[in-house]
């Protein structure tokens, strides 16, 4: 026996794969939920399916929400002149709590990444410039990941963007090169949106 | 917005405070499995609920099974006169991959740890003293982890045990000392079976 029952390395297996989770931590885990009530592991096997089952994405944004759109797309008092394009809806929490801005999100789904297979079709790229056809929107503010993939994307969304005549913003640096935008304190964060500069 | 929606914040919060998952792992693996199709999502959740409805303890030694006695315990050819006393489910399947033991199991449950409340109460010592009792085992091999909790474990287990006229081994050092059973390469677990010594 050098292997667990099998539904515990089908549990295993299922946790195994989940970001950051290695084979080890999905062990430590499957055997963590054996050793709960089991009113705890119901309630997190609800959280999953329910969560799955309520989300959805924002039809303007793509941000995510229980609603056809979002609460930041609904809210009249932010300011829809301005648009910041993120990578992830993560990216747009992370934003929020810096406190630092009121405009509106787009988010795009990912970055450009010709080594993931992952090309400008993949992402809302159309959905973005349909957006900005409407002519609502005077500065477009670029908040993807400071690294390789954020940076190429950044490019390609200003060049995309500059004939339609909108001020294109990059979020300052000041966040740590090569790191997630996530992992920024709302401090730097803050800053690097003030001291955005022109692309 | 500085929160997700109620039911990805609801995820969140039941991802947080598995082992070694933090608020922003819990938050990553959130939103991944909001990427994910249903039937992945629907997978997991099924086989969270499935292994605990299947799972027990083994009646005799305390493993997880899926019956009333463990494929250990039902094995005709385990040498029944060597026992080794483990915390865990999971170090019965480490000690299993190092190939170098032949006998039978008692899972305690865990190690005596005042700080943490648990006392022998709490393990499965009065079960291990009515197995020992029976007369059959000539040899038990005590391999509680090599740290604090698992050596006050060993000695106390040692105590009880010789008046009993057992002899009682422990695994040979060789693991890093302050570490766990867990993570030990099969060779050095081997080792340490090998090179056990009278206590």
């Amino acid at each position: 026996m050098t292997r667990y029952t099998e539904s515990v390395e089908n549990l295993i297996e299922n946790l195994c794969g989940l970001p950051g989770i290695g084979p080890k931590s999905a062990q430590r885990i499957a055997l963590h939920l054996l050793s709960v009530p089991s009113e705890e592991t119901d309630r997190l096997a609800a959280a999953i399916v329910s969560a799955k089952e309520n989300v959805r994405y924002c039809s303007v944004c793509f941000n995510i929400t229980e609603q056809d759109t979002c609460d930041i797309c609904e809210d009249t008092r932010r300011d829809r002149t301005v648009l910041c394009v993120v990578e992830e809806p993560r990216d747009v929490i992370a934003i929020e709590r810096s406190g630092s801005y009121r405009g509106i999100y787009h988010v795009l789904g990912g970055a450009i990444s010709p080594i993931d297979g992952v090309g400008p079709e993949e992402l809302r790229f159309a959905e973005l410039m349909g957006r900005l056809r409407q002519g609502q929107v005077g500065e477009l503010v670029i908040a993807t990941n400071p690294n390789a993939e954020g940076e190429a994307t950044a490019m390609y969304l200003s060049r995309m963007v500059r004939p339609l005549g909108i001020t294109v913003t990059r979020i300052a640096s000041g966040l740590p090169v090569g790191g997630d935008l996530e992992y920024a304190d709302e401090v730097t964060l803050g800053r690097a949106l003030e001291h955005r500069t022109p692309l």
